[in-house]
């Protein structure tokens, strides 16, 4: 906590206001005056106006169904915070689909929308899919476009502190795009990009496999495979913002490329979606013996690249997610595999969330910022 | 800095006590009382008594050599911390030598000393190799064991928090011994060990080529490659300390051993020492086919392994060290293969320190130990 004495009158408004937003969203039953002063150790003058100023903003509000009474006979005015009043995207951009959830202020969802795409649409195709999934998804949650607070954006590809793509492989017309500017033209409110892999692992850690874990590290194993990495809890992005991206592996061994794995036939196994290999996993499981080589290829290199991972960061645990996390027979091979590889063989679990990990987590980003700028003293002393 | 109002007198005292130490250290010339009085913020009569507990403990001394006078006529006393008041080892056990560096207090080196050993020594002829060269470099510099504050071990394998080997292939013997342990009984002062690849990288950034560097994957490429990484500047050692073992990667593909890919014979090459090494590569330099062959399957298989790291953790800088850092001709094929492979390709340098970057990172290791209980405010006022 910073230094509370002296200074910028504003500053402390600002500190003295997280501390009772935190109070009123922590409260089991919404608390009196008294009880936020007792949780706050603020003042009670100070908790009337800091309470004033927030429901003149619109973020707390007096409780219905008041219960106590006080003992001079007027009932005790009640309190709680708004999680209604303003409401976060989390958006997924992906090869092909985009979806997004709908969020209020404390993360609960309220809504979601999804939209196919192809392969190869172009930037501006993609963009307009994200438009009219996220319009029809506050249309049909009733809720209006003034009220998001931020919107949070999963992609494939290296992605700036801006918000625009330094590289991806992935999308057609990806690399270079200044994807955040893009977005805030239909937003008021801030856009946060991050890598999809990220956001995956910040989902599952929020609310998935990874729960309770501080060192993770999240394989979206799809086209171009990707991985997330928590660090002590952090996300580690690298120096440049590529770490994780192990898709570069493949050209260690140019054959070894999913599409080739994958392949029954010879032929590079086109196109290459969830389906497809869906298909190879299953004829493989019924016995033919083509899928079951072509399962064994695409296991071994699985285990590679998350051997690399492994062995470099020694995470406690992985988490498999992608098109990987939805096949049977993915799970037992990698980790005897990996019990063998690993001089420390670290937990391996299927994702929880799945398809919607990226989305989940574009929206903890985008919350991130929100409790960010509402409950942290720390960024509002700092 | 920790709340310096009321509570523990010796806390206080412990933390003014650092406040002056960093002083006196950090002074261009000795600085009088007035003088710490003015850098600390300290009253005179604290300085005073913080400055005679100082020399009574050894730790400062008057200095000699006075040059202003006060205008009372009385020249003013001067002081400088005592770096010879006591001394830190630095100590590396590899698999074909141990050696170890003597340092003051300040990290500056007195004195080395050096032992070779065989591959295949047992732990117990490991440790009695440490112990003849510690005496005889203590005996060389003229220096009493009893002033050795504390001594840093670098050696391979995954070395636990009490300083035990968890496990160690490179060492015959090494798994499971209690390494801390068994050297505290030649020592009066905290013995701390960590992996050789940490140790070279703290070395690295400390004097090396690493210097300035907050990002930094350090690869001991040698019989069992290690690598060790700085993150935003301190050390990852991994969720169970086995961040880095990337000799496992070999076992992906078990033919690619060390000794199969340098042979230029059929038969692996034995012993697989620096001198045989540097034999094949010269033998690549002066048109040797199939040392060539020999020399491009090992660069190809450290161009795998370091790729595996960056990918995995994007550093600013790679530090190749170990045998390879001696090698002419890994550099630029290296360069040039992670340029292919990265999406964000990092420096690539060779090690400055070479052959004392264990021993050297051991060394900071002590430092490190040292300068938290002397200079570190934090640390007196955790």
């Amino acid at each position: 906590m910073g230094r509370l004495t002296g200074g910028d009158p504003s500053l402390l408004r600002r500190i003295n206001s997280a501390v009772v937003l935190r109070a009123l969203r922590g409260a089991q039953e919404s608390p009196t005056l008294t009880d936020l002063v007792g949780a706050t150790g603020l003042s009670r003058p100070t908790v009337e106006g800091v309470v004033d100023g927030l429901v003149g903003a619109g973020l707390v509000t007096e409780a219905a169904g008041v219960s106590a009474t006080r003992r001079q006979g007027r009932p005790a005015r009640r309190f709680r915070f708004r999680a209604e009043a303003g409401h976060l995207l989390g958006i997924e951009i992906g090869a092909h689909r985009v979806s997004a959830v709908l969020s209020d202020l404390t993360g609960r969802p309220v809504g979601t929308a999804e939209r196919p795409t192809t392969g190869d649409a172009s930037a501006g195709e993609r963009l307009e899919r994200v438009r009219a999934a996220v319009s029809d998804l506050l249309r049909r949650s009733e809720v209006a476009r003034s009220t998001l607070r931020c919107v949070g954006v999963g992609t494939p590809g290296i992605v700036s502190g801006d918000g625009s793509l330094r590289l991806c492989s992935a999308l057609p017309g990806w690399t270079g795009l200044p994807l955040g500017e893009r977005l805030r033209r239909s937003f008021r409110c801030p856009v946060i990009v991050e890598n999809d892999a990220n956001a995956a692992v910040l989902a599952e850690r929020w609310q998935g496999a990874a729960r309770g874990c501080e060192d993770v590290v999240m394989v979206l194993a799809g086209l171009s495979p990707g991985a997330g990495s928590l660090i002590g809890g952090r996300l580690h992005r690298g120096f440049g913002g590529a770490a994780g991206e192990i898709g570069a592996l493949h050209l260690l061994g140019r054959e070894d490329s999913p599409e080739r794995l994958l392949s029954t036939t010879g032929e590079p196994l086109h196109p290459l979606d969830e389906a497809a290999v869906a298909r190879v996993f299953r004829a493989a499981g019924s016995g033919d013996e083509r899928a079951r080589l072509a399962v064994e290829r695409y296991i071994r290199r699985l285990v590679h690249d998350v051997a690399a991972l492994v062995l470099a960061l020694d995470p406690e645990l992985v988490v498999i997610g992608g098109w990987a996390a939805g096949l049977d027979g993915v799970l037992v091979p990698l980790r005897k595999e990996l019990e063998r590889y690993c001089l420390r063989p670290p937990r391996v679990e299927l994702s929880v969330l799945g398809e919607a990990a990226v989305s989940t987590g574009a929206l903890r980003v985008a919350l991130n910022h929100v409790e960010e700028q509402l409950f942290s003293v720390e960024a509002a002393s700092a």
